[in-house]
């Protein structure tokens, strides 16, 4: 079938790579003319046939949002707009409707599977009417993993449900990426243990903590030794702040997700202000000694 | 080869089965005769032609202990032990030692898979000498997973690292179940969320969480949804503890195993001294209403 | 000089009679008439001398604001009000705002000392401008308690300020009860420790860990040895939840008090959904004994 | 009465001024002679009438296991030695016995109250028999703050008692102080908040969070406002880490004193390897930018 698709880096630009391979008709925008297929949403849309099927895969926030609304301006009554970017859930009943007025439908996509997916296929989780997902279902079969719909593609309720499924995946990646480091830290202060490489490596086949992120921790480190050539510093997109923020709306106890979240924003500190306050109280009342700034290399 | 295989449980039985598929000789003991092959350890050794391969597979603690000092008093000089069940690997340095003093060989081998390990094979993490390890590897490449040898089994380093691989192993794996099952609950939660299964089995392919962990988690839900006949009551196996008591010795952060672990210990607990505590403290500076005894269902 | 005090609970109540005790001419209302003065809030309106200062005492969140709304329809320009409540900082905007455009002032003010603030005086955090703050001072040196000002009583910032401080200060009340807890739950489940109560006790002078909330401990473990009488079953007012949620607005690292606040989630469930997960994947790889709903007591 | 005093340092050397001006002959035993009353500890037992009383006052661990055991070789039958260092409550047992060989009692203390201890008493936790226990309490009595005895003074329960009660007490003090850390660092984060300092200050007197550590923030707060010349690493003495590891061998969960733990742990690190490995794996499922370790300030 034919698809417009809104955002050409480096998710969006491969799926369209993977719908044409599978036969769909994609014709994709991006500011970048190197790479757009048209010059702006207008031309798009013209490019189009009725009823389209409009995907828009750009940052969430701000840029998800003003592309919705020129969206709404320049589609028709019939038409259908799939958020695949990682918006925050909150905003798909607010573009479902604003998108509604118009006449125009509305689906949530939560896609995973990032540079990998080209080869290997996006997990989806969706969010919508029956109708409208059944409309796009070509759409998802080419753009989600071969074999068993059920293992790879959810319709997991509404809109919003994508986005919500899509968040606590991405919370859940948290806590996994954070428990599998704090294992190879251990292994790797353990003189017994001659290579954590190895060691994570051979958990690949039989374990039980085998799985995607397993591997990809082996093949980093064999990429990169000791991680002797990367910072801590990690950045988080957002997906697990509001994670943690659901947890608290539905008064679920998430210990694990918010340890792991807490622990990015320590790591892009250059001092952490809570242990400045912890040290000077140790000074204060135990004379113990403290490391000045002028100490601390 | 011949092996001598100690303990014919869940595991052991199962490591029969496998390693006499694979051709090998095994020779199991178990106080339970109906499953065992001999009467005793004495039998066992000498049904066994020297030098002698042992397999122990019995609970850790003082069974293994007391198994590894009747062995020291049946096996002769040239004989090799491996300890395969989850010792601790303080434990392994003293056996070793003890075994040492006859003349008797020691490894130590973590294994993981459980039992799926008959069919899939098991993950192996081993510590012992070269020449040891060499000697036993028929045995070990019968029991790993077929594939890359890298991919399934590990030479960890000395006597111990094979025990502290795996219990570095597992602690990951309580991190893992937890950041799971934090998910689950926060989709169960949620209304938007249809239906919890469908969107963890949809995990299946393509997503960034994938993992054998993930498929069991959707299978579980599949035999009993929402979990409906299941406690949150939750033992521990000493492996976790022994995790976080390292991560302790080593000075390494280790908030998401830890939090996984106590909540483990939260979920035996009938009511929670901590919280009456803190509920009468409430009450205390608050007036706050609280829940007595005798209210609590 | 003459106040307005709406809400005569638990708190509002003690207030009068503090503020009374001072000399203050305090007309309350409540909508229970037998401690109310007045009828309603126009009859209370009334009763003041113009220009008006009304502190406001009711649950936070839909009786404040819709007290405030009816405030301003009652009072006149040059009038303050004062929410002296619970509410979330946000809400202080918007109510300032409305109150704003009939001419009336805003002060936000965070009161702490529950149900001792009577006789100890209150803690006082309060956000507004500096001449609405100087117009309201006789009343909170009346509330506040004895001694130097800077002790009792802070000027935080503008309007929001003072329920910010106080939302911190809650949830640090959050972490810190939690420690004590966490400190009294080993100390109970040591044998070497003859009496938990009386070490606690023991720590009321002298040492680092004294304080008002350590001491009120001492106190209630008097009052309930081995807490029998209680259940750990624990509210939280929103100041906790609030906390942690700027927390990660802020990007500010707060595993301390996070714990304690999902802690509390836990301590209101049945059963945990997350252990229930836990405890099935721990069946499904292992076949390790779980524990039926059949069979938990 | 009479008292032999080993260990002439920080808290040494201000306990012997305490129990001078409280009217006892304190004889000290420091290496350092210019503080030193004797030479050496066979000078010091000279010195004392027998039965003699000796306090231990040195770092914890190997000093004063050789202490005790060489006071083991001065002493006489009937002599009683009291450890008010920060021993670990496992030691004591051994103490206990090894002097007991000889005839000689052992009383474990734990003493609090660092640098203050000289002016406002120091908090007293100890373990022994009550014989023992009743002999040194003119000693007790003078060390420990002036009031009700039981606000200062807890004989816990027998030898191990007291030390288990101080480090209970330490482990409680950590999570206290990063409660109050955690909300110091939002308040500073926080633009309404015009002056943390201020708000800390405005906690001394009604509110639920007073303290003596609140106090303390306050005033380092006002002493380096804003921290700025103190770093936030942050040493532990151990009483943290064996306060977690008695939880984990009580079962007890702890997540609280354990966050507090571990985010010390944290703090000393120039960068953390569990965050290295986080951030490489973002960078391999989704090509994340990460910051190498060139681009680190």
């Amino acid at each position: 079938m034919q698809l417009g698709l809104i955002g050409l880096g480096k998710m969006g630009f491969n799926m369209r790579e993977r719908l044409r391979e599978a036969g769909h008709e994609v014709i994709g925008y991006d500011p970048r003319p190197e790479v757009s297929d048209v010059a702006n949403l207008e031309e798009l849309a013209g490019a189009l046939s009725a009823p389209r099927v409009v995907w828009v895969m750009v940052p969430s926030g701000t840029i998800t949002h003003s592309t919705i609304v020129e969206l709404a301006g320049v589609l028709s009554p019939g038409d259908l707009v799939i958020d695949g970017g990682n918006s925050r859930y909150t905003e798909d009943g607010p573009h479902a409707e604003l998108l509604g007025e118009k006449g125009i439908s509305f689906i949530d996509a939560g896609v995973s599977g990032g540079i990998w997916g080209l080869t290997e296929g996006y997990g989806l989780m969706v969010g919508g009417s029956d109708d409208d997902v059944a409309r796009a279902m070509p759409i998802f079969d080419a753009l989600r993993p071969p074999g068993d719909v059920a293992d790879g593609f959810v319709h997991a309720g509404p809109v919003g449900a994508g986005h919500y499924a899509k968040m606590v995946h991405n919370g859940i990646e948290y806590g996994l990426m954070h428990a599998y480091a704090e294992g190879y830290e251990l292994l790797a202060a353990e003189e017994l243990i001659k290579d954590p490489q190895a060691v994570i490596q051979a958990w690949s086949n039989g374990t039980v903590v085998r799985s995607w992120l397993q591997s990809l921790l082996a093949k980093a480190l064999k990429e990169d030794p000791g991680f002797a050539e990367i910072s801590g510093y990690t950045e988080d997109s957002g997906e697990g702040r509001w994670t943690v923020e659901e947890a608290i709306a539905h008064r679920v106890p998430m210990p694990v997700i918010a340890a792991s979240l807490f622990a990015r924003f320590a790591s892009r500190q250059e001092d952490s202000p809570t242990m400045k306050a912890v040290s000077a109280l140790r000074n204060q009342f135990g004379g113990h000694a403290v490391k000045r700034i002028s100490e601390s290399g």
